[in-house]
């Protein structure tokens, strides 16, 4: 039969990628699980304990690197961001696909430690249309734009990291989350996660 | 953008899987079309050329062999069998999706010459229920019955050529055409079959 285990979903995208509205549709379907991730970073204004951030001291972030409980982690801009490996499992042991939410560079290191991730890069249908989105926003600073612009141009230089890219072309409806879908679909019934297929069809006992 | 040229698609499934069924569903959808294969053999009574098989003979068939126009061949019961390349590269060339069903040792052949090309082994739930389908019939004689099993166990040794196995829990419904259709939503958006991601994506002429 079918692999049970859910599976563990990179998801990076640049800004106007549209990942947290196709991150939201995948939720809403219950059989996906969003991954919160730990840091050391303060809280921002509204930003809630254990939804947004598990906000954690740098001694408590380090014991647990030590302890083996982060799956990947990174530094950044002096602050340690990184996903708890137990809620991690205990998600996957459930059956659902967990959703890491996680940069380039972190997408590396979680492959590296779990060959078995799926890695899904998210895109505007072209950079022209990613900065017209981030400009009809309306909500950033040209300087703020052009920076994000400038991160887009730097991180897909690793674009070959992924095993697949989906194009968001519609920032609103569920056509990138579908294809999302179909590739969890999809990856389920690959042989490399099926070993044993014909000893298993063959037993009586399942 | 994605790719956007058809997949080939080899799907093989023993007696039982329920595979006209689920070829039926997909060519239903207009994306996929089937490939015909040529054939030495004679037809057999309510065959119709160019719809079951390509009926010709035995010195065409060699001719076409040696024009490079057959994808793969495989002789059985001293007839040939082979698939047609022109019309298959024609249907990956206009965007379909093209379905050869063939065989375990003809797949691994399609897989040789061309590795993009997407392996499915389609099976009943188990072993016990492809026997029981097989029974249920009624049409067949018991010689016959015992034959395509031990044909099945003889196949399912090579189960680790294919990409996929899709279980066909219920031969009459859609899953597991639905499951196909994911698949190659999937294998379309692979990174592997959609290169320079990145000059694409900011390349302004496209």
């Amino acid at each position: 039969m079918e692999n049970k285990k859910g599976l563990m979903l990179v998801i990076s995208g640049p800004a106007g990628s549209g990942k947290g509205t196709v991150n939201n549709h995948l939720l809403e379907t219950g059989d996906f699980v969003y991954s919160v991730s730990a840091t050391t970073r303060p809280p921002r204004p509204g930003e809630i304990n254990g939804k947004n951030y598990h906000f954690i001291t740098r001694e408590e972030f380090e014991k647990r690197i030590k302890s083996g409980d982060m799956l990947e982690y990174t530094e950044y801009c002096t602050n340690l961001y990184g996903t708890p490996k137990k809620e991690a499992e205990e998600v996957l042991a459930s059956g659902k696909n967990l959703i890491l939410e996680i940069e380039v560079e972190g997408a590396a290191n979680v492959k590296a430690k779990y060959p078995d991730a799926v890695l899904i890069l998210l895109l505007p249908p072209s950079f022209e249309i990613q900065e017209q989105r981030l400009r009809n926003r309306g909500t950033e600073t040209e300087e703020k734009i052009l920076l994000r612009l400038a991160r887009t141009k730097e991180e897909l230089k690793s674009s070959d990291i992924y095993d697949y890219v989906v194009y968001n072309h519609d920032g609103r409806d569920t056509e990138a989350a579908e294809q999302i879908m179909s590739i969890v679909n999809s990856e389920r019934c690959a042989l490399k996660r099926n070993p044993n297929v014909a000893k298993l069809y063959f037993s009586k006992n399942k």
